[in-house]
């Protein structure tokens, strides 16, 4: 059986690229940018007043301020730059306005008594300038945010001050989301005594919500006529297909069969994993559809989903997602034949992540209470108490 | 001046509820349960077979099994429950499928060879019976996500289960992001010499999509009239407003003057923290808006925003934010007089958080390679290395 990172690069190996698209600023937060960010100017981009004060001409700082100044007027933030006519005027300036021009040194008000229209000065010499300088921070064509990453709050402030009112950004894929299995019934139906209901595409379609993506509900029953005939429809019609069961060896488990059938590439199928061991993986060499197909169990389905989804379709739509870690609170024995994903709840005080004790991979209830997971490898010697693993955040 | 915890204290003390509503599944991801959810069938709801196999009648686990069975039939998941005929049958079942009437153990195909239509069975007795049954995760009427929870995708798989195709959630605050400042131009103009784009107002708008919450954009010059006039026309309007800019001491920041002439009775204004300290907020008693007025630098707002913001609205609509915790990589001077927002980059193989300088806290672009913020509370003592610290993620 191939191990969790033999499979993960198999995933990763069928990365893809759906093309670029222009959307509005207000649209782009969580999508993948798909060119680099430059300044459009000087940052700052123009010398800007730091202090509230007065504006003076003082040439070299050694040189002595004069005991008083003839105010020529106000300097205000976002007005047009205006001009300091003499040595022994001052204008009034205000934080985040453009130094006028003539003046070169800020003193501010708390240095300062005005009568009659004149600026007395209590100061001798000027400390500083308190001019912070047109350019300081970066100069115009300066790359500051390169083409993959994912755009956060903060990166949408960026593009807005660089004037991208549209921004470049990578496509998403299509996806169907699709149940397979008799005993599914809807969520608004009252189950019969052998039947449950659909729970995992839901699970998957926000999932999916979060990163943009609105996807599309199927079911199939697990007849392999219908299965051949809609699958091959919806791999027609979509970049990529998430199916839920019918992959393990009971006899009416056609998924893997009717894949092969539909000439899909099957990469791999069961991982040294738990949960989700049955996950099966694959692709159309023709149409190009990947197709992940994960175990029935809802745990099963949703680990494999934040693992190995997740880091594909980062991986194909900008940059390779960065995993986050966590320390390990206490010990937990290794096992050397099998990966595991253990569920964990983490210490609000120490962030450190404690095993979460529950009924196995049908547990589904389980998965509201738990932080999210941690991924233990496979291994011969005891995880030990103060270990940094690999964490999937389910919040 | 006010700390950083008599600040959030009262911020938090003007947390308010806005209703409830009933939305679809579909939509509520991300929104706060406003009422209890429980379990509507036992889990799992039926005897559930656990292996692909045959199901026989043993009574006893001690009970010698037959070496041959007449096999009646195929019992699989989504079919309704079938009935074992005599001690001398099996049905063939499939993992998922209900437990058939007068069967009491699972044999799994491995220990089994069918000729003829019989079942030959390699065991002589059976080691477990191989039945998850009815109600052994839990029971009917058991409560299983608790009012005030953020709903995740794995609680909407959950909500699925029991039948929720319509969920009760808290009713979102209406909310308004003004900016204010005469320098401020439209991100498709380009700025005069004296002149910038707006930022901060797109980087809330962004961060306010990611809790749900769709706003809307309004600006206002630096004119104490037209202040008055639209402040209070928006407060009629929003249950919330946030603004950037105005607060600090220069000539032109009428925002604190503005709000008190109207009514808006003044909690704080200035809190002893590093960036973000002119931060000034109140609510208006009669019209019931809050109102969060942020520094006008880009980081300011953003940090305030982060750490006031969200904590008032998680507590508002669902149970407090729990605040992410992350270990110090380096040591850092204390500060008595000040908390710190610390811009810091997390290391990808240990988690700890190390300081990333930038210049000061109008360098947005910065905030791109940032993965958040460390909260250094005041106090005289260092901050070491290895110790936790509350963080704030951008990301």
């Amino acid at each position: 059986m191939i191990t969790i990172n033999e499979a993960l690069q198999s995933v990763l190996s069928q990365r893809q690229s759906y093309g670029t698209e222009k959307v509005k600023l207000s649209g782009a937060t969580g999508r993948f940018l798909a060119e680099d960010i430059f300044t459009d100017l000087d940052a700052p981009p123009f010398d800007r007043v730091m202090m509230d004060g007065v504006a003076i001409r003082l040439g070299d700082l050694d040189n002595p301020i004069k005991p008083s100044y003839i105010i020529q007027g106000i300097q205000a933030a976002g007005t047009p730059q205006m001009e300091l006519l003499d040595a022994d005027h001052c204008l009034e300036v205000m934080t985040g306005a453009i130094l006028p021009i003539g003046a070169d040194t800020i003193i501010p008000y708390e240095e300062i008594e005005t009568t009659d229209g004149n600026a007395h000065i209590q100061l001798e010499k000027a400390a500083k300038r308190f001019v912070h300088y047109r350019g300081s921070d970066s100069k115009k064509g300066q790359k500051i945010i390169p083409k993959g990453k994912l755009i956060t709050a903060a990166d949408i402030g960026i593009l807005a001050t660089v004037g991208k009112a549209d921004v470049s950004v990578a496509k998403l894929p299509s996806v169907a989301i699709i149940s397979t299995g008799d005993e599914l019934v809807e969520v608004d139906q009252t189950p019969l005594p052998h039947q449950i209901r659909k729970s995992n595409v839901y699970t998957l379609w926000s999932a999916i919500v979060k990163e943009g993506i609105l996807s599309k509900m199927y079911h199939i029953n697990d007849d392999k006529d219908a299965l051949v005939k809609t699958l091959s429809d919806l791999m027609d019609a979509y970049d990529v297909l998430l199916l839920s069961g019918g992959v393990s060896k009971g006899k009416f488990d056609h998924i893997p069969d009717v894949l092969s059938d539909l000439g899909v590439h099957k990469l791999f199928h069961r991982v040294a994993q738990r949960p989700g061991k049955p996950f099966w993986f694959g692709h159309h060499p023709e149409k190009g559809t990947k197709v992940f197909a994960y175990p029935g169990n809802p745990v099963s389905t949703y680990v494999n989903h934040l693992f190995y989804f997740q880091q594909w379709l980062h991986a194909s739509l900008g940059t390779p997602l960065q995993p986050e870690v966590k320390t390990l609170g206490e010990k937990i024995p290794g096992n050397p034949n099998l990966s595991r994903f253990v569920s964990v709840s983490i210490d609000a005080k120490t962030g450190r992540a404690y095993p979460f004790s529950h009924n196995g991979s049908g547990d589904l209830f389980s998965l509201s209470k738990t932080d999210g997971f941690l991924l233990l490898p496979q291994r011969d010697g005891d995880f030990l108490e103060g270990e940094q693993l690999e964490f999937l955040c389910i919040r």
